[in-house]
């Protein structure tokens, strides 16, 4: 595509799109399809308020209910998710995790489901609008657990996310599918930190597709479209659900 | 992209598509959306059968409500509906029409609100479960008559449509936008038939993208994709209703 058509679609595109829609009540099964049609983002204020993890989970809970159980952490100094995986009890990663300044996230394969099942019991067993909409339910239940430096790289995942925040707050920053001109991805060595937190190139050698480009420091390997990005800022809380599409 | 690249997507995209659907009855708003979000077309068998216009178009019918207002057609050699179009009653036109083994085809430009208005009351006023779903009515209503030479080229349209047929039977054949790579989309000099037939090239001369492979006659024009394109064939026989995803 030249270079004038690709700043046609980027203006385009968010000339008719815009900000991100803001609902203070669950979408019906018909408006999330039509969110899902046009791959467009939103939040439900208060979507996930009354589920029972909101009232239940704080630090002694999680403790209590996952005591025996090994869970699998990645803590790393930058905060890449792309780390050795130690198993550990709760109790010292949630300790590590207050002591140390550093990031940690967890598994995402379907964690809910497996090492975390002593806690599902605490969420709605089902997400019915998008339930009923696309005739399923998810593939997989991942639960989250990071600090104040927590972050996490650009990227995309190629399914669709509903995102609840159920502790705490975090802040997204969303770039639509058509704004892979603007990222400037590029195939980068695939590496692991080790147990010290040395950085060593996986072996064998893999090629990863990463955005090398950041929104939050836009001056920097940019390409001649970032400017054209607009992402979209939006902060869950306590009780905010945020569906986020394929390919965002 | 690179080559296998695009063949992996097309093949990927045949194996979790398939054919086109076909329902017996009207879908659901919701049930509709699901087709919208994926992009993909079905067919609804006896979908505008209960239409008014369905037992009372015939050409008698077509030339007494129609009688005194001009309308536009298109006479070409060989189907192309870039061509200048002529004034004329449709007594004539219907006449031509059957004694000339040309093509033939309407404006496009909202006419069953425009010049055929007096035929508009035979139709449903609403398709009902798109205009639920889209939250909208259509933005033109377009009646097309054709012959039984008639051909259109192989185009695209960027807005969803959905072709009822009332007498006749119409034969698609069906390319998912996947498959631009596939059809060898050229830009051509656009050109307009005169009133002797004779082709003359547009001035000022327009640069118009055309696909110059044809799924007919696959051994021609091909690209190297073209061998993967998997084209859906549907006719659409009186009363079938016909929903043709945007950009296919």
């Amino acid at each position: 595509m030249s270079k004038d058509a690709t700043e046609d679609m980027l203006v385009t595109y968010h000339e008719l799109n815009g900000d991100i829609e803001e609902l203070y009540e669950d979408p019906s099964p018909l408006d999330f399809m039509r969110f899902v049609a046009r791959n467009r983002p939103f939040v439900v204020r208060g979507g996930c308020s009354t589920w029972p993890a909101m009232r239940k989970w704080n630090v002694a809970y999680l403790k209590e209910t996952m005591r025996d159980i090994p869970i699998k952490v990645a803590i790393t100094p930058c905060g890449s998710v792309s780390s050795i995986h130690r198993l550990i009890s709760i109790t010292r990663a949630l300790n590590v995790f207050k002591a140390m300044p550093t990031q940690r996230s967890e598994t995402q394969n379907d964690n809910l489901r497996g090492e975390y099942m002593s806690l599902h019991k605490d969420l709605e067993p089902d997400i019915r609008f998008a339930s009923i909409a696309l005739q399923r339910g998810p593939d997989a239940i991942n639960l989250w657990i990071g600090n104040s430096h927590s972050t996490t790289a650009l990227h995309r995942d190629n399914y669709e996310n509903i995102y609840c925040q159920i502790l705490g707050s975090k802040e997204f920053v969303l770039l639509p599918p058509v704004e892979t001109a603007c990222v400037n991805e590029q195939f980068l060595p695939g590496a692991t930190y080790s147990n010290t937190m040395e950085v060593t190139l996986d072996d064998p050698l893999v090629q990863v597709p990463c955005a090398i480009w950041d929104p939050d420091g836009p001056h920097e390997n940019s390409t001649e479209f970032s400017h054209l990005s607009r992402p979209i800022r939006v902060t869950a809380g306590p009780g905010d659900m945020l569906y986020l599409p394929a390919c965002w």
